[in-house]
């Protein structure tokens, strides 16, 4: 007598940590200098040293009671007005306090979303792969289908045909995410205004507004080029899930919001709604010292530099061998064409040479893998020759 | 086209907010020296100085991408160790470190718990009055019926007769919170044996095991007597959730953890079906610097005694003035038979007089006042002479 369901997702353990499992282990029979592994996406730059510098600064300047005391639900209002400042200068939308709800991270930030904007379990989310795998559960938990859309190869873009044929009357939303993981890519202007104009119109034509969710952890995290568009300056019913995971490196703390676009039909119900599924999913409210924290931290940039670094020298080194992948402009993710076509069978093999990456089965990508280049920059460079002689076992 | 019940649930202020609220706005006019704020159960003693310090030497002694980095989904290992240690120490129950589930708070514990017991639509959960209110909510939202079952009144312990009627074969799960919100009682020996022994024979009459979720926020705010029994030496069926909030006075980290009893029937399933739910739901991990911190604290003790002192002010002087109320053991609430017997009523002729105290109905119990004392003695003191000026409204 227990939830199957939860207990599936339970137990299944997902392939990106199946591998990070492999690979301690291996690290701890071979060493750990022949395991290459590039399954993680976790941040291996060390958040800013302002961030540590405010956090014991605010346990000797700050009453403890109020330092760890609850938040309003929706977030401390003074963290909110800041970040609805910050975007407002940043991307120039007309965001205020009351449309920001602080969350523990991006994954709350989109399952409490879901949940507000999902009406009836007949619905769906529409999601151009390729995507991050957990989009499908936290999609299914919210009683909603999860419909994928396939992408173009050539750069990772959504298949705008395929886009328009999965969106329906029972629509309710759909999930971007650029700077994307698994591809690494940042979706051009023309990309986002092609999607704004579909879902504009597919909107239209239902009678009700179609939602457009924007995933954006990646946000800050570019290299050269333009920044990502935001895409609340192109489609009036957006809701931004953001996380400090990335931009911090605190993917621990747990720290992110939510902002509604105050323009967005019935924004304030959509406000309500998802503080309502805030409340219903048990977040109380986000972590209140870490909410003090990125207050203090906002206009801090990341230091990109060792992951564009890394970027050059993997993307460089590995087209030059003969592997076949986009130039990614953002995240820290590349996204190759598995040699032989069967990611997974090539994830297999790449074992034997001591690399670890994740088949792009999960990420609705068959026949790529990714590679998370959000490691030691040592690593990289001791992985070469292992990527060189697995790819000649495929020539 | 968003969720209507999320949209309810956020747009309908809780009773305690909304008087909290209203005080802060009184406060603003009339002066903080005219309000009596006992609506909230935030803990106004601070953590103690051990917390500050733990989180200070962290930032300076751990590496911070692991100090601010993912945990593994169910809480760092060493942390769930230490944890699994004090309550084999404390208790004496056989707890391992894979039965312990890192949570955001006592809230998120309590999500996942339901969401990983209820296993479909038509199930039900059996709460004994006075309860949390958002149990309501938490039940609803993980799909099954809430079902209280009536108190009596003489002493605030479950009404034994009811809660056999209110049990039947599709009862997932019965939720006990001792020492309990509102009414500040600690379950005797007696009444828990007597709960678990009830279960006990529900499980064998329907075959399948009912669990028992015990929520204990407040084990370690007890009063003289003796310490709260421990559930799970006398059910085996019985699921812990568990939060730093009170004990350490951090409700806003958001801190807490599940303990699945390891000898509870498919202890492993409901573990994993806990990992599952907490997936689900947008769990990534609980905060990491706090999981660190609490494993520095656990052996530390809330400064208790101010609560005791309040309580003594306001028990003695309430009932010396006349007012009808069972003396709390534990937490830091009163619950006080309302003069006229409409709460409602009283709780809004109280802010007359400046007091502020939440009306039971919320909580099971209409009728009934709860009164938080959890504040500065000096208010307690101060609102002696308007508690003694409202109860003379009702003679």
């Amino acid at each position: 007598m227990y939830n199957k369901k939860a207990y599936e997702l339970g137990s299944v353990r997902s392939v990106i940590r199946e591998l990070f499992e492999y690979g301690k282990k291996r690290a701890a029979e071979a060493g750990a200098d022949k395991v290459y592994d590039f399954s993680l996406g976790n941040p291996s730059v060390a958040p800013p040293a302002e961030v540590e510098e405010a956090i014991r600064d605010l346990t000797t300047t700050t009453e403890p009671v109020k330092l760890h005391g609850y938040t309003s639900a929706q977030g401390d209002q003074g963290v909110r007005e800041a970040i609805a400042e910050y975007i407002r200068e940043s991307f120039g939308v007309p965001m205020t306090a009351d449309y920001i709800y602080m969350t523990c991270g991006a994954a709350a930030a989109l399952t409490i979303t879901l949940n507000a904007l999902v009406a009836d379990k007949g619905q769906n989310v529409v999601v151009p792969a390729p995507y991050f795998p957990e989009y499908k559960v936290f999609v299914e938990a919210a009683g909603a289908e999860f419909r994928v859309c396939p992408m173009r190869t050539e750069d990772f873009s959504p298949d705008m045909d395929a886009m328009e044929k999965a969106i329906d009357s029972s629509t309710a939303a759909v999930i971007v995410n650029s700077p994307n993981n698994p591809s690494g890519v940042v979706y051009s202007k023309e990309c986002v205004e092609r999607i704004c104009k579909l879902l504009g119109d597919k909107s239209a034509e239902y009678g009700h507004p179609i939602y457009l969710i924007s995933d954006e952890p990646y946000r800050e995290l570019v290299y050269g080029g333009e920044a990502p568009e935001y895409i609340m300056n192109h489609y009036k019913n957006t809701v931004v899930c953001y996380s400090y995971s990335k931009s911090l490196s605190l993917p621990g703390e747990r720290i992110g919001y939510i902002a509604v676009s105050p323009e967005a039909v019935d924004a304030r119900e959509i406000y309500l709604a998802v503080m309502g599924a805030g409340r219903a999913l048990g977040y109380v409210c986000a972590p209140s010292l870490m909410q003090y924290v990125v207050k203090r931290c906002l206009y801090l940039s990341p230091d990109i530099a060792s992951y564009e670094e890394n970027r050059e020298l993997i993307y460089g080194a590995l087209t030059k061998m003969g592997y076949d992948c986009v130039r990614p402009d953002g995240a820290f993710y590349l996204f190759v064409a598995a040699p032989g076509g069967d990611s997974e069978a090539f994830s297999e093999k790449a074992k034997e040479y001591g690399i670890l990456v994740v088949p792009g089965d999960g990420f609705g990508a068959p026949g790529y893998v990714r590679i998370s280049y959000c490691v030691a920059k040592k690593t990289i460079e001791n992985s070469l020759p292992a990527f060189e002689a697995l790819l000649k076992e495929y020539k």
